[in-house]
């Protein structure tokens, strides 16, 4: 498994008239907390964008157990517990100090710039094994 | 099954980097046709807020096939499949023409002031039952 | 003047823990009626971006009244008052009923797919003549 | 003048299909550093709130000069450069190292729990006494 913890503080605009965060705004977080899992591991997804790759989103899920407030300090837990091969599958756990707010996880695949799906490229594979330690 | 179908134009501020709608974007319009539904069978969500209830998301689900890209003109169908007992489940489709671009579904249950998870109220029901035919 | 009114129902994505609307949510909302005015005159935004002209936005102001709230039905009035050498002013009243909520204004410029600001293309100048009357 | 820089790195969710960030975008951020500010003078928002007092926008302004992207680090610096009677104005810059990428204000004002305008509560303008160095 490889992994990364973003740090978030809630901000207003993220809110709704609930008085809690809106369920949506949870994705965007994933993405800061992947994007960061991939810059730790020398893939930073700015790079693979410039280099003619996208990675969209085929899938997304949340469950959402405890709800965010504004100003909250929370932690965005970002894992990638099983080598991808063709999709590549990434969990998260929104924290607030030990507590487990929000869990899911995203589906991707690599993408071309005439956005045709084609299998993950050899230098993210290599970059990835050893981060894995393969 | 009791469902609805909302029209949706897609606006330049729901779009990303990669040219396309982006993915966390979904969820309010499945909000948008949520709420046409609830207000088309009678029960609009703003009066459920007004009399003290709440309907937060539980559970949230995308699943992306293809892209919606700025000024498309989409469908977005929502269909309440089965009569609800405590949850209350949403399926959704996303459509420009035939093609349905996203698929997902949302789960909620009934909140009180408190914050207190309850049973749907009994005009809830009441109100559904008839729209269900039943 | 060249003019269009937009309608609009609030998302419950766009209010706030204020419990209306989030201040930076006007600015979409202006985008939609400008989109609107632009395709009435035979300029579709959309257009314009495909034949390599962007119309990023230079400066916006808002001025915030009352509140607009959830479900709300608005109407977004866009207005180009003058006819633009090079930048091009739009203004816009956001109204509930006969009551404004919101007034407002976006400063534009054209650019090209390098970036570099230059003047409106010819079409365009003739496009807005025509609408403008002259 | 009392200030405050907030650090932010660029969501993709804040991106849009121009490949820079949507301009809305920069007044949450003018949030998160006028957020900052207040809680480094004492006067946390939040508690604000939670004393029943409210501090809408009344008025809003961006100057965009360049285009902040995808994964840029920036720094949002918010400036409260005079001692406020009934209105509070508060200018921002957003910086990309030493580049002035957009400037911009808000102007607020103190409601109550009631919508009701008032003035700004002593305690606030004790504290504020004492961050001006009065």
């Amino acid at each position: 498994m490889i992994e990364s913890t973003a740090n978030i503080r809630v901000r207003f605009s993220e809110t709704d008239a609930m008085g809690v965060v809106y369920h949506a705004n949870y994705l965007p977080w994933f993405e800061v907390s992947r994007t960061q899992l991939m810059t730790e591991i020398g893939l930073p997804y700015r790079e693979l964008q410039d280099a003619g790759f996208m990675l969209p989103v085929l899938e997304a899920h949340c469950n959402y157990k405890n709800s965010a407030k504004y100003d909250d300090e929370l932690k965005i837990h970002a894992m990638m517990k099983t080598f991808p091969r063709v999709r590549i599958r990434i969990d998260y756990e929104v924290l607030r100090g030990d507590e487990i707010l929000t869990t899911g996880y995203t589906v991707h695949a690599f993408m071309n710039r005439d956005g045709i799906a084609i299998r993950p490229p050899n230098f993210f594979l290599e970059k990835l094994a050893k981060a894995f330690g393969e």
